[in-house]
């Protein structure tokens, strides 16, 4: 999995600091999570070709989570596009969109469909045939769900060594890629676990902005192999924290060590620090391997 | 006044071309036309203090227009504005912008006016103590308005050479800027007209986007210090032009020429085009005072 991290400030953003959204690239499908203003050229500077983006996923509707969808749908349309999209987010959002497309007579030409959460139970929302989508419900001011992505198993791989030393026919590559045992023309069956190794382990990514501490967090979101949590204010603004029902980095770090996670990204940082390595500092008395998202920065894992 | 381009570029924003939004220093005033997406991040990036802004007119419910309003708005209340603000537009802007403000619970703290617009004839809808707003019906594919601003006529400016001539005593400049006569200790009346010169001209600045070429326009934007007028097209697209009610540089060009302007700014111009100067000399063929919008760029008249 690659994720680009196009703007991670909260609230609002500055000169050069775009609020929350992020690019996910899972077993080679491009997906959006989460939509603040300016996305579209972010997406353009970042020079990402986007209209291969067929599912955006909005974790809640304040302004710096979405306000950039409606501009990055019209350009779909403008550019063109043919592809069905995808749209998964709070109930209302198909309301807010469709209502500014019918008063700008600028219906889309492609299929747009949206996918209106409404649970407070984590749900099963997307099963694509490489990747499976559950959300993850959040804490926070409004109706709020982070997500979780997670890679299919894929198939066994070939051992190349062995299918040389049996001189397995190219045919029975499907099948062994399947589990199947193998009979050589000489009649002798060969077991799958011989010809072939494990599939790679699949990843998982999770998404959790914007959020208080939420202690059954870690239980939905128990080893995975990224996790993004927002840690909008450090230790001394605490208070601030529960008021405004967001998250300190070691409430962040927290969840990542009940979770035993592999990586933690921490972002959605408020504005009024100016140094960002103290949320490491901090982070780090719970939990060890945390970055801070950038505007474009790359995620591999 | 003065007039900054935040951004010209039609349809779609790009890479290093904001869509439409203007700022209008008029009489100490901030005025703001258009808000296409990223229009606050454009503010930021040009050190604009965009707080002094209390008057937004949008022309129509296209996105490039008016997409980044909701954020703005937003954003004045995560500023802690208190001042009143108001908001020009079209019949149905209040019902969008308040959509988004109910379902993010985010009402503002200050005073938000929407001032919606349903005419087709050009009417007078700001009458502020130092300049006047009217609307400039337009010809576009949704119901649009341009607008124009009008300085109003400001004192009768004090001649200094003839005040210290006959040494006329400073408690009387207030009558004299009023343009009334004043007598002199003495008992002499001097005449008004002896003492002051002529207030300066009034300026004045029409905003013409989006439109296809409409003969009535002239006449409302008669004189006018400034005029913008869109040009999303060379003239061999004229057809396209027509297809999508836009006009060609020669068409704002001939509006100009008609209207007997001051000067002519063309913009809005499709991401098609490569090299700009054309517009200038096609634009060049009716009228010759005309310079191009630029995201960034400055005009004082």
């Amino acid at each position: 999995m690659e994720l680009t991290i196009l703007g991670c400030n909260a609230a609002t953003p500055r000169k050069n600091a775009q609020t929350t959204a992020q690019l996910l690239e899972i077993k080679g499908q491009l997906i959006l999570i989460d939509c603040g203003e300016g996305t579209q050229i972010q997406l353009r500077k970042l020079g990402i070709k986007f209209a291969r983006i067929q599912h955006i996923f909005i974790s809640h509707l304040h302004g710096d989570h979405f306000y950039g969808l409606i501009g990055l749908i019209s350009t779909f349309r403008l550019l063109g596009r043919t592809a069905d999209l995808h749209v998964y987010g709070p109930k209302a959002i198909k309301e807010i969109i469709t209502l500014q497309l019918k008063l700008a007579k600028s219906w889309t030409d492609y299929s747009l469909y949206f996918h209106e959460l409404e649970s407070a139970e984590s749900e099963l929302i997307l099963d694509h045939e490489k990747f499976t989508v559950e959300t993850l419900p959040l804490d926070h001011r409004v109706y709020t769900n982070g997500y979780l992505f997670k890679e299919k198993e894929g198939p066994r791989r070939i051992n190349k060594v062995m299918i040389d030393k049996y001189g397995v026919d190219v045919s029975d590559m499907e099948n062994l890629k399947q589990g199947k045992d193998i009979r050589l023309e000489d009649g002798t069956l060969i077991a799958n676990a011989e010809l072939t190794l494990s599939p790679e382990l699949p990843k998982s990514y999770a998404f959790c902005s914007d959020t208080a501490y939420k202690s059954d967090l870690a239980a939905l979101v128990a080893g995975v192999s990224c996790l993004y949590h927002e840690a909008t204010f450090l230790d001394n603004h605490q208070d601030l924290a529960v008021k405004t029902k967001h998250s300190t980095a070691k409430e962040a770090a927290q969840v990542a060590a009940e979770a035993k996670v592999g990586e933690l990204i921490l972002g959605h940082f408020s504005s009024r620090y100016s140094d960002l390595n103290e949320f490491i500092v901090q982070a780090n008395t719970h939990f060890k391997n945390v970055s801070l998202a950038e505007d474009g920065k790359r995620f591999v894992f």
